[in-house]
């Protein structure tokens, strides 16, 4: 697929993607490197991103590291559509009930973003980065959103997923997916067993939005070792229910099965 | 003073910031017309922006609204340098403390951003927008960290107000702002009385970053028909002990008298 010229806007938002916990400051150097940007464009998106607030460059180090300007963002996005605050009942009770690692995911823009991650107080457990976006293709709420998405909007997602195989499990082509698509709208849950974590087997459903598209998902990503028949039965049941009333909460509409 | 050229990374970025709590939500005109530029140029920027998970579309009624990836940047800032999490606790205590509304506002890259908000539990008491920016030259906050700037830095910030006049009590030139920075530099904190609004007295003391420039402000803003010696005086007590300890955890260094 070719790649579509980038805009200055495009390039200087996607600047700020490299920008993580694990990596939080960096000079203008090594950013323009991870970005493959020369060095006269990082600096001109920088300035603009810092004079709105988006960077702050450290006035010794001369490093850069976030601004303050997407917190402000986020309390405005959460206290207008407060979905964070609406998933996370949900979520400490799944957990609750299946003692497994619990998360939900929101469906934006043709991207999966991790929202929310309740983790079972035991030993053995699934960790996961509460800030990353998920691969479709990988994981269960991937594939049971795209699942119900129209097929043509499904189409162009599909086309756009690069298949990286993480594990031996991982289905790598369009054409392994539409079983599980399949699958996951029978059943009302999409379940990975081991294709994008060795060890762990995701389950998950989705719920919708006011105009019956999914908005997200809710999963419960468990111990493979452990996960027996009653557990399977357990996780289904619970996230088919949870599926049902956070759709209700968010006066959204289900599929007609 | 001339206004420079904006690049269209500026554009896209000051479009973000009309979106409030207050409108969340706004259609491809009303944005174009509330921003002052064409509709092509906005098209052009809210669809770099919805490509990034800045925007979101409703897919029934096309209005923009904010998306996700503030969230997940306002996350990760906040993991890497924990400030409001070490606000909070201070804010509430002087809350309690003095019985009014305190806050917590942040300097950033020019901009004092309010960062944290905690309402005494009575009826009458000021009512902040916790997400709104402060005018530095109407607001108690504004005035002590910009006293606190290194004179090159203040000079530059204090060129950029427009002097909005909120009172009759708004100071609305550079020379009538002199007199205020000193003493605050010579009393640690600063006082607003009625400057931004009738019938509230602000008092604030800066906080201090490793640097030793501020890095923003805790303040009281108090009902004015209350504010007596008394009050007065365990405000200014209260701040001052909190500016102190707050700059402390923050690994910050105090000016020297």
């Amino acid at each position: 697929m070719a790649k579509p010229v980038m805009s200055t806007v495009d390039k200087a938002l996607s600047l700020l993607r490299h920008f993580s916990v694990q990596q939080p400051e960096m000079g203008l150097s090594e950013l323009a490197r991870m970005a493959g940007y020369d060095k006269t464009t990082v600096l001109r998106c920088m300035t603009a991103l810092e004079n709105n607030g988006f960077i702050e460059q450290d006035s010794v180090s001369k490093r850069y590291r976030l601004g303050l300007a997407p917190i402000n963002l986020a309390r405005i996005r959460e206290r207008s559509f407060p979905l964070l605050a609406v998933l996370q009942p949900h979520v400490d009770r799944l957990r609750e009930r299946t003692n497994e690692t619990s998360h939900a995911t929101v469906y934006s823009s043709g991207k999966l973003v991790n929202a929310f991650v309740s983790d079972p107080d035991r030993a053995i457990r699934v960790s996961m980065d509460p800030y990353a976006n998920l691969p479709f293709h990988a994981t269960a709420s991937g594939i049971v959103v795209a699942a119900h998405l129209p097929p043509s909007e499904r189409a162009k997602i599909v086309g756009k997923w690069d298949f990286e195989k993480f594990t031996d499990k991982t289905p790598t082509s369009p054409e392994a997916m539409e079983p599980l698509f399949a699958q996951a709208r029978k059943q009302g849950f999409a379940r990975s067993d081991q294709s994008y974590d060795i060890d762990v087997i995701g389950t998950a459903v989705a719920f919708f939005g006011p105009t019956g598209l999914p908005a997200g998902a809710i999963a419960v990503a468990a111990v493979a070792s452990r996960f027996d028949a009653e557990l399977a039965q357990t996780i289904q049941q619970e996230l088919l229910t949870t599926g049902r009333e956070l759709t209700m909460a968010l006066g959204g509409i289900l599929p007609t099965p």
